[in-house]
């Protein structure tokens, strides 16, 4: 498997056994989860924008109304940092200091560019809409003109990535292993739930396999 | 309910029908939530790092270890932005440029002062813990003076804070609703698994009832 380089600014330096820089453990945590948070900064202030995304090979794209600040903003090339983070359990520790989470989580940073090349904005939208359920593209009506044009679509190489992955039981100092505390880990999973189908649905039109078995890509969680 | 001025950085600009300033909701999306993602700048890099947090009224309390960058650089009263993201739900609509997501969000912007005073300490470490697992703080062992040490903490008030909320059906074009596609919300629940005991755990010690029984506060999401 090839691996991302860690730069000065990826390498994770706190708790740095918990580092990943595996290109295709990068790539699973991406494809697992639904939603990123965009970090960008106006004026002085940083912004921390949650959003839906999709992937291209190792390239991120994130779209958003033309209307939308963190679209305006992070499409003039300024500095980004998108992460994604899955929540895999808690850590209960016989100690509260030793609390913790099960998690796997990308950082990426970089500059966006705007997509502005007409077939690969139709590939990006394709990506973002299939990254949500597979095969939904080509299940739904394609952009219009006027949809295109009023959607931005951003691209973030991922170059400078690192994932951080907490798996595993509490470690807990050696003494306090004879205390009498309940220590362990609740692993929580997103799951879904039956579909609800729009109320002026034709009843005849069926619901989707990928709907009714819905289920992220990937391995899921290493270990509890 | 009392709810929280909008100042000019916070009103939500786009889809302001989705904007939410009431305390009490805002409060209930930060109870039910376990990550928020923090967004602080260091140079002109913007970073966001996942970490769980603890509210007492309208303070958010983080924590980390003295050698954690995100907590060096945001006690330095630097600008932040804290956001909390649930999310409840894939909406599919008929044309792919409607798919969306239902979700309930928190932003906060401010600076963050470090707790300094050992009482206020005490209280914000029990309150991430108890933010965890109600309760779970007076069934560990309390943090010890290296530990306290070991541990800074953050304080940011809740007073620029803004919530956005998409609940509900997917909304088509007038004109798409006769498409033969399927169009509905696949709903997402976070659901805690059976709790693993830890392997040293001594089998007499009984499983506490906020793990076997484990949930979230809080009323859920609004509707699918």
């Amino acid at each position: 498997m090839s691996s991302v380089a860690p730069s000065e600014r990826t390498t994770v330096r706190r708790l740095p056994k918990r580092a990943v820089y595996d290109r295709a453990a990068i790539h699973a945590i991406l494809d697992e989860a639904l939603v990123c948070h965009v970090g960008f900064v106006a004026g002085d202030q940083p912004f921390v924008i949650p959003t839906t995304y999709g992937r291209i090979g190792d390239r991120l794209y994130v779209h958003g109304s033309a209307a939308s600040r963190m679209i305006r903003e992070v499409a003039e090339g300024i500095p980004v940092c998108v992460t994604v983070t899955l929540l895999d359990g808690l850590v209960l520790a016989r100690s509260a200091f030793h609390h913790s989470m099960n998690y796997r989580s990308v950082v990426v940073l970089g500059q966006a560019r705007e997509v502005v090349d007409p077939a690969e904005k139709t590939e990006a939208l394709t990506a973002i809409v299939d990254h949500v359920m597979t095969g939904r593209s080509a299940e739904s009506r394609p952009p219009n003109e006027n949809e295109l044009r009023a959607t931005r679509v951003l691209c973030l190489s991922l170059d400078e990535a690192s994932a951080k992955v907490r798996t595993g039981p509490p470690l807990d100092d050696e003494e306090d292993y004879a205390l009498p505390h309940w220590a362990g880990v609740v692993p929580l999973r997103l799951v879904p739930q039956p579909p609800v189908a729009e109320p002026r649905l034709d009843p005849r039109i069926p619901v989707p396999a990928a709907a009714t078995a819905y289920r992220r890509p990937g391995p899921g969680p290493v270990s509890d």
